[in-house]
């Protein structure tokens, strides 16, 4: 079985025979998850050079599947160099001997609130409790040179979270993450890590890992092994707001990581909450700038879970049933044809790359202007960013490289 | 010459000839204040047993002077017991002693924002430097047990807002008071007290007590010699808020003065500033909870000085200019006709006595059910509160007693 098209379905899908198909298509991927050839491919395409989870999806809405998305890849205007099936073995190999699970998009296990991000990640790593991924969960993160207080704050608010049935997640970084994992074990926390979920990293909380790998669940979209470099901390950060119904920031500096996070959050839609410190200590500045910006102030778990409580109800966590309904990834983006009408021809390029500049235009615009139908610029669009020549914008916008 | 019912403009009053007329009298009262018979008449009627702000203000509206109600305080229902000539002179003369000043509503030393609340005090004990109650002023209060962080934090901001020209007021406790006016004693600052302005309270006090007698000015309600008793501390909490363009909270504990204070300002239209911090220390509960409801995050005097921008630009500080047009302290309450219509017959003060119960009505359901004009009522009023007979409540409700 190969996952067909019309298992992303456009936003816009709304006659009662698309419904129908979603339905009928979610019902038969949340009740198994992907074939195992399936997720080969799956892990394949996602780590192949240039795929980035934007261009996963549009690929696997242009071909259909996986599979054929891998097989089109040498035809693309500059092949994207896919990553061979002996290396995607190897990595579920050493993955299952982690007793760890690759969840790919759309699957059972997939988290439902990260599933509705556009670019979530289309396969995820995950040692540990998986089932834990499930529940509602809120992040808690600050900064890494956090006082005593914020930390003894932090353990305090994750453990009374954890006692109201919510997983707390956090970075498994030092300070302020370690101590929200510390004060949650218990009860279940889930670490997102920026490299391989078998990196310790740093190796102080070595200890903290192996009991979060065992008692909690440790996730990452990038491969075993990976040292987490700089440039991989805010793609981590975004799967931390993602995951989640809603972030708290514990202390946190001016121009920290954490308030990255907090506003992936807020384009993600997700709650923020702030918890308030002296004017005196540089590490409440960005917190007391979240509160100064709207986010709800933080001084006890009831604070969260009051805020929370229309998500919290009718949140259907048990680990057999599917995710609610996500979105998909693609966002509000112009549904391509089932069909998969072939446009390739180099006239309909060059009028595109004519149309093009370095200034982003939106997709919707160039549309318009090359008087082509919003499917054919879509695959044309997908043709030149594998080919490194397109880049792509949030809001749909896209400009040449 | 005696202040007539016309330098007291009813808030409604609109037409061409009112208008000029209450500019005419403003004009002549804000040019040189009253004369000395009449500051004494006023200190007399303020200080008679009974005589609170509301009641004042409605004397000298019904009585067209505060001659004119003396004289006729014995003709009431049950007589309120006026102060004696002697002792007002005392009182006057003690004053004049510590080169203080006594300062009636309306008056150019009576500070402008203070003269737009409803209860304003009829008269102010100002000692120090008068003039500089006529700066644009904002409140900096706090806990008395604040942590040392807390002062040095009040202390700091009051010496900025100093710097940038606002005098800033505070209660001259222990703690975060006390720090405030430290901060801003060379720039201007001044103290509101519970009791008489020749009262050192708290001893610990004693020395800023004399600092700001010299440098600053204190300012009371009370008569001179009053000691400060629980009762007087709301009341004053009043008159800090009043006074200010906005009040900041810079540690305080659930339910405390400060909270007052806040409510105060809140009732007053002030602006509400709130300085966060941790929750895991109580005193910063109620700054948090003020915060959550609204209140200003404020970290630096910048926080406050941008929000009360519009407030301090135009703003006529310099002594000689008159306070800009307030608005009379008896709100927006009937008008009373200007012949002052006599109304007491026993069969009108029968009818309003008959409607009135425990349970606080609006005064303007009172006219509608009693059929008696709004100024008839009022007057009848006037006259059962005068006795004890009936007691106001905020928001233009009356009951009986």
């Amino acid at each position: 079985m190969t996952i067909s098209g019309g298992s992303w379905p456009a936003p816009r899908a709304g006659s009662p025979s698309e419904k129908a198909e979603r339905a009928q298509l979610e019902t038969k991927s949340s009740a198994r998850g992907l074939e195992p050839q399936e997720r080969l491919d799956w892990l394949r395409l996602s780590r192949s050079e240039g795929v980035g989870p934007i261009t996963f999806y549009a690929l696997l809405r242009r071909f259909g599947s996986a599979a054929a998305a891998l097989d089109a890849l040498p035809r693309l205007s500059r092949p994207a160099a896919a990553m061979s099936r002996r290396d995607a073995e190897r990595e579920l190999a050493a993955i299952e001997r982690l007793d760890g699970h690759l969840v790919c998009w759309g699957e059972p296990l997939y988290p439902s609130a990260l599933a509705a991000v556009e670019d979530a990640p289309p396969v995820l790593t995950v040692i540990g409790r998986v089932e834990l991924t499930l529940a509602p969960m809120v992040a808690v993160v600050g900064a890494r040179n956090a006082s005593a207080n914020g930390r003894r704050f932090a353990r305090d608010l994750a453990a009374e979270l954890g006692e109201s049935g919510i997983v707390v997640v956090s970075g498994l970084a030092r300070g302020i993450d370690a101590a929200a994992h510390l004060g949650a074990l218990d009860k279940g926390s889930v670490a997102i890590v920026a490299g391989g979920v078998d990196i310790v990293y740093p190796e102080e909380n070595r200890a903290l890992h192996e009991a979060l790998a065992r008692d909690g669940a440790i996730l990452a979209e990038m491969p075993l092994g990976t040292e987490p470099q700089a440039r991989h901390f805010p793609r981590r950060n975004r799967i931390i707001s993602g995951i989640a119904l809603g972030i708290v920031v514990v202390e946190a500096a001016a121009k920290s990581g954490s308030l990255i996070t907090a506003r992936y959050a807020l384009e993600q839609g997700r709650e923020v909450f702030a918890v308030p410190g002296s004017p005196l200590d540089p590490r409440s500045r960005g917190a007391n700038d979240l509160l100064r910006n709207g986010a709800t102030l933080t001084e006890t778990a009831g604070d969260i879970l009051i805020q929370l409580g229309p998500l919290l109800q009718g949140r259907p966590p048990p680990p057999a049933i599917a995710p609610a309904q996500p979105r998909s990834p693609l966002g509000p983006r112009a549904a391509m044809p089932a069909s998969g009408a072939v446009v390739s021809e180099d006239a309909a390029l060059d009028l595109i790359i004519e149309k093009l500049s370095p200034t982003p235009v939106a997709v919707d615009e160039l549309v318009r202007q090359c008087q082509l139908s919003a499917a054919a610029v879509a695959t044309l669009l997908l043709e030149l960013e594998l080919a490194g020549r397109v880049e792509r914008h949030p809001g749909n916008l896209v400009s040449l490289r």
